[in-house]
């Protein structure tokens, strides 16, 4: 197997950069490309819907969106076990990101609150391809219930015969989905963005794709459609740095189960002095010819690339410029090196935390941010489903005391009414206070 | 004063809709028009800043990027006191949502946890105008530096002098800016984007602005320039719910308090049987007249509706149909109201809370969601600066009692690369078993 391979210490700056740049990936021509589907699905709803599916999968699914008791779920009893175990390990790490509510007096007489709300109407887009994903339906569905979501809507390429496949509908059930949709691509995605006959129009949309399904979300975000979207997508990527102590084999396996996403999954090998390259890549020889995805591993790992460097804060320097989706530390002091990540996605500790227990069941979320985006975005959580509202009350005591530096600011950003709403209150208050001294003095001379 | 007036009850659910909808705003022709722009910088950076604030804004800054110390922020006292009075509510405000690291044992041996990250360098754009917006600086800065951001980029359009306003510059040393930007518009929203010679690059902008700040955002999030925004931002909303006790004068400088904004402004009264609309209407002609931007407040007003309601509950049900950006309750039960408030941005609770509170000073933040978006996007708060980080740990046990929950779903999935990192981990500790088994039966046949 061939890597390129670079030394991090003769590298300049720029040329480290460019190292941690991904390939460009053209997002305005691929917008042009699903704009007609997506005006086509807003006029003509499940029509429009019928008919692109007739086009990119070959089948009319109709009615396009059911309700989830429609759609066969019977699974083997070791898949439906496994489904439920990783349904409960991410229910029971998103249950404990739920935030209590906050309550601050800033100042005498002035108190702010900030509480979250769910998400009314969600829509999770599961991808389809060689094989279903019921992890991704899980790492999206459980979530949204935890948060409260009323209306969760679920889209999924329906097979051959037109049907979902029984595993995304065992976990619709399980995540009281009230609609199934039975579409894939950006017509999936602009149903639920604006509504058709059988599919309820959702506020946000949720969920990996290929580039049309990004394309289509990226599109809608900024719409009349009046619907956000999780994250920006691209292809999936790991980064594991590894020194001496890691086991070449772990290593290649950790590699391999990147690669095998597709030929544009980003792969990258940080490895410490002192780990053993040639043991690696001859690991990676053997196990890629054993894999039934072996040709698409093998094209990954071909754009992909081993730095060497000199120490494992050299190896942290460089995961924070690239900020990967997936950080695997198989180090000797992989926890102490945690602290030290500014930017990932998820970060997977020690020789005995494969990627693949975060993909699936040990709890943590699989939607993570790509392409450098961990610089700025978070994965998705428990947060994605809610949004929050800050609430504010003031006593009369509280506007006395905060008023005048209210009418100051307005008055300096030219904005008379703003003030003038503050100020209008203080005259009251005043006439309060003068009109109860009266009171007071016609009590004393009176008695 | 004229205002629309409707009958809740006399409604259809189309029409409800109807009302609560905002007008159609073009997104794509002005994604066009910046777009030369924003090209523009990228290629020749300050140069093509400096070109395009001579043609819109007629100054040429130079540099465009400096340090807030070369800046001017010479104030009376009893406005850099009424600043520094509201940074501290709204910092003690933001510094209270700093949520704690998450850890949670998922099952035994699996340890999940999660933590936040400041995004390392933040561009705030505050917008210029009739007159400088010292409060947008600080509803963005300070949380940025609760969020202990290490780069903070302030950019505001110069005045004549080629300056920006001391207001503006007194805030961003108080933040501790690195640079200063004396441009505003698309071009100053792009040189954060990608960075100039004088103007670092940023992973994230903030901040209202005009339709061409807003295009110019848009355009970048979904760019190169690896960049995100806060918000979709659009004109400015109240929602005032007012019963028979609310004071009508104070009803009409709220809703002008809105409504001097500007022409496009939303503002929006449900005033509940009871409340005297004839003398709202009445006052708000006398305090228009009173304004010095009385034809923009005159104009917005015209173009706004007063809902009459028979009780709190259908205003609260209009109000969650609209989702406004603020949303004041001046009714008797105003605390008990705010509990069913499903989407809003800020809420102001009773007689005495006036919006102009939380717009400059009370603690909470003033860049919220307009337009309908409230309904999944939260106002800015310490977790826009920040992003959340997933870690786990499984220990050799926890790997045990997982991993074949995981080789199940992996296979499932057709992905063997993810169940082989698994399978290659459990086979080495299986031979572990088996050889300290082996030791322990030598040391018993041979002891």
């Amino acid at each position: 197997m061939t890597m390129q391979r670079y030394r991090y210490n003769s590298l300049s700056p720029d040329e480290r950069m460019g190292l941690a740049r991904r390939p460009f990936a053209e997002t305005e021509s691929l917008i042009r490309t699903v704009s007609p589907i997506i005006e086509e699905v807003k006029r003509n709803g499940d029509d429009a819907v019928r008919k692109y599916s007739e086009k990119f999968d070959g089948v009319r699914p109709d009615p396009v969106g059911t309700d989830p008791e429609n759609c066969s779920s019977v699974l083997p009893a070791e898949q439906s076990e496994a489904l439920e175990l990783a349904a409960r390990n991410v229910f029971r790490f998103h249950r404990e990101q739920v935030v209590p509510s906050l309550s601050v007096e800033t100042m005498p007489g002035i108190e702010c609150r900030k509480e979250t709300r769910p998400i009314e109407r969600v829509g999770l887009y599961i991808p389809g391809g060689t094989a279903p994903l019921p992890s991704t339906a899980i790492m999206l569905g459980i979530p949204a219930t935890v948060a409260g979501c009323q209306t969760i809507v679920l889209a999924t390429p329906p097979g051959e015969n037109g049907e979902i496949p029984p595993s995304i509908a065992w976990v619709a059930k399980k995540i009281g989905a009230k609609t199934v949709v039975r579409a894939g691509g950006a017509q999936a995605i602009a149903a639920m963005a604006y509504g058709t006959e059988t599919v309820p129009k959702v506020d946000k949309i949720f969920g990996p794709g290929n580039r049309y399904v990004t394309a289509a979300k990226m599109a809608l975000q900024q719409s009349d459609a009046m619907v956000s979207i999780d994250l920006p997508a691209g292809p999936s990527e790991v980064l594991v740095i590894a020194d001496s102590g890691a086991d070449p084999r772990f290593i290649a396996a950790d590699l391999l189960s990147q690669a095998e996403h597709g030929p544009d999954s980003q792969v990258v090998l940080a490895a410490i002095d002192g780990f053993n390259t040639d043991v690696l890549l001859n690991e990676l020889e053997l196990q890629t010819a054993a894999l039934p995805r072996s040709a698409i591993a093998r094209q990954a790992l071909e754009e992909s690339f081993v730095l060497e460097v000199g120490s494992p804060d050299e190896a942290i320097a460089f995961s924070n410029l690239y900020a990967p989706e997936h950080l695997i530390l198989n180090t000797a002091d992989a926890a102490d090196l945690a602290e030290k990540v500014q930017h990932a996605g998820s970060v997977f500790i020690g020789p005995w935390t494969p990627e693949s227990l975060g993909d699936y069941a040990s709890g943590t979320n699989h939607t993570l941010p790509t392409y450098g985006y961990a610089r700025m975005y978070s994965g998705v959580s428990l947060q994605s489903f809610q949004k929050s509202i800050t609430f504010q009350t003031a006593t009369s005591e509280g506007l006395w005391n905060l008023g005048p530096t209210v009418v100051t600011l307005a008055e300096m950003e030219g904005l008379q009414a703003h003030a003038r709403a503050v100020s209008i209150r203080l005259e009251k208050l005043e006439a309060e206070v003068e009109s109860s001294k009266k009171r007071v003095r016609n009590k004393r001379s009176g008695g």
